[in-house]
């Protein structure tokens, strides 16, 4: 009988990073001789549903070799979530139509925890609709708020970019602050949970570094104790920066700047707290600003992404395969953090029923007392994942990233499918 | 006699490599034997003023290294222009009180046209009050608009940062654009010259790579011709990004935003170009849209500094000096392209009058015909100058900048003079 092929897909938001895993992937299964080939979805699951799948065995070894350094996904992702059997029967009956006419007998799923709740779908399709199949998520999100893990691929590089970022900008108004800018707010992103934030934090390595003031989506917004925060640093430092999470929040629970349009996910847009801080600093207080939105540079930011951060993205492609070789469904890799003081991790299954859909705060005692900066614990926690740098090589100035020749497999089937 | 000491002072916005330019500044006096010793004005010439000078001697040669990778104005800098002599003589008294008071017969001035204009009348002290200084401009601008010099030490990292960011978030963009985000656009500086958004078209380097739209300053904002191009570009690609300069205006000379304040030297703030634009793409065309404005992390961003641009900050900062000793005054440091097809430099010597005030727009001719990219003379001037690789050291996850002592000359006056 002709070896199963795999089928890989990215979903949601890109990270620097999320290619390492697909080359962990795509690498550890050529090697291992038992899956044949690895299909992945052009534009993620929506691939799937439209017969739309990358022939991977079309590229040169030096071509998925190169995927380790390249930032975005490389095959295409979406935001697009399954439904559940019961509201979307149709979807999972054509992904079965797809998967059988390509010999697909493993899924694995590149994503967050929305993606984690599709691949769980996926695993039980034996169960529920008789179709055989090995689902095993591979963790990805920068917002590292998946559960079980230590810490989720991606999220480490943002860490990175997030520190050094504000590090040098804090140098920067720093050395004008005397006759110039004297409020610096640079906006990341984190929906619900300070993680990345809280990165920023680690920047400040001495009395009076950058950042002065941290905006937590975990810490209720009070204006009155920030402007006095700002007011304060600026007397004392001669300037104030801060990192101010987009999902920065009254106690009500109001976001201090909603864009007002939702994604696929029903999630809020958010974008516009830095400003909004702004204006608060210029009416209250009349001190020159600046601000910086990051935006998708924080994540794309492959340049900067933190060494660590590449090995494990690597690592939990290679164990999704080698836990799929050995006969694991609804599994995901999840990150293990040593015990010692000195950083170790190793790769642990985790029941993928245990990850779908649960969403990790960050630990109040992760943020300080006052609640603008992080606490040693926070600083432990952050800091080993942003260790070592992975440049890119560089070719007339600019990374040279892959450029992938995606050669789609021919369609077996004759039914579109509208997605 | 007692060797004249020399006064160097950091000007304006400050850079990621203007510190290279003190670090060679400081390495050529040292080595030379003919200079004292530096005295750095504390926050510019505002330290000058305030008698405020920092001993560079105090510092260790390993610290005086490190400024050659250390981004920002380790000295502080200040946004503070002189009037003229006519208009407030008391300020130039008071300097030559404070240069006299401390033996300082050399005087760097390490910044930008405005600043080319105060080091000129520096410059003419002798003649115009008798006090006898060399006054040698080293350039520094991240705007690119010094004229005589082939550059300004400062553009090219800016340039390199921009073009390594628009190329990642394209990637980006690029993977997401079937179910999410469409446009993007990314804000970047450049008041008057759209040197810097030029930058970004060096990532574009095949048919359909980011960005699809640069918009200049330089170059008439068409409302409807822009919305065209952006749906052209959707269509065609299946994403649009746009790097637009702060200095985007409409025929009549008004920025697309205008945040209405201006800073010490009578410039309009800007800032808002960006969500300007996302709203019309939004209103009128109903793409999802995402954007980032990049505001200080460009000009901060040592740890993706052009290694062309550090060697040639640092060889401005040699040359001033060694012309110091060589007797002159009223002169800048400027680079000069050599003649043949691959890039060589050498430093030549620019008369000061010649400089000040006078502002290098870029050529119609570095752009392209339909005005949204750059040219092939475009790139061809643009493309040497963020050559090469220079990281910083790392420690710890984060790079490893310069702290200096600081130490404070005494002072000699009993008058305060207040700025």
């Amino acid at each position: 009988m002709a070896k199963k092929n795999a089928f890989y897909a990215q979903s949601g938001g890109v990270t620097a990073v999320i290619n390492a895993s697909a080359c962990g992937v795509i690498e550890t299964a050529r090697a291992s001789k038992k899956i044949g080939k690895v299909y992945a979805g052009h534009n993620g699951i929506i691939g799937a549903l439209r017969e739309e799948l990358i022939d991977t065995s079309k590229e040169s070894a030096k071509n998925i070799a190169a995927l380790r350094h390249t930032p975005s996904g490389a095959f295409g992702s979406c935001r697009y979530k399954l439904k559940s059997i019961e509201e979307n029967r149709a979807e999972y009956e054509r992904l079965i139509e797809v998967f059988k006419a390509h010999n697909i007998g493993y899924f694995f799923y590149n994503g967050g925890g929305d993606s984690a709740d599709t691949c769980l779908k996926i695993s039980q399709l034996s169960q529920t609709m008789g179709y055989p199949i090995q689902a095993i998520h591979v963790p990805k999100t920068v917002d590292n708020d998946l559960p079980i893990t230590d810490n989720c691929p991606g999220f480490g590089s943002v860490a990175k970019y997030v520190s050094v970022s504000i590090k040098e900008a804090g140098l920067d108004i720093a050395s004008m602050c005397e006759s110039s800018t004297k409020v610096f707010i640079m906006e990341v992103m984190g929906r619900h949970a300070g993680w990345i934030a809280a990165a920023g934090g680690l920047a400040a390595q001495e009395e009076g570094d950058a950042p002065h003031i941290i905006l937590f989506p975990e810490i209720a917004f009070n204006k009155e104790k920030f402007l006095k925060r700002v007011k304060q640093c600026v007397k004392k430092y001669g300037f104030c920066a801060i990192v101010a999470s987009e999902g920065a929040q009254y106690k009500d629970g109001t976001f201090l700047a909603d864009a007002g349009t939702t994604d696929a996910f029903g999630h809020k847009q958010l974008g516009g707290v830095a400003p909004t801080l702004a204006n608060m600093v210029k009416d209250e207080l009349g001190y020159k600003y600046h601000w910086a939105l990051a935006d998708y540079l924080q994540r794309a930011a492959r340049h900067i992404a933190s060494a660590t951060d590449v090995e494990q993205a690597y690592a939990v492609g290679q164990a999704a395969v080698e836990m799929a070789i050995d006969g694991k469904n609804a599994v995901m890799p999840a990150i293990v953090r040593g015990k010692g003081k000195k950083y170790t991790w190793s790769i642990s299954e985790a029941p993928l029923d245990q990850v779908a859909n649960v969403e990790k705060m960050m630990p109040r005692n992760y943020i300080s007392k006052d609640g603008f900066g992080i606490s040693e614990a926070g600083r432990d926690y952050l800091l080993p994942l942003i260790q070592g740098e992975d440049f890119p090589p560089f070719k007339n100035g600019l990374p040279q990233y892959a450029k992938l020749k995606k050669v789609m497999v021919e369609k077996k089937l004759k039914k579109k499918f509208k997605v």
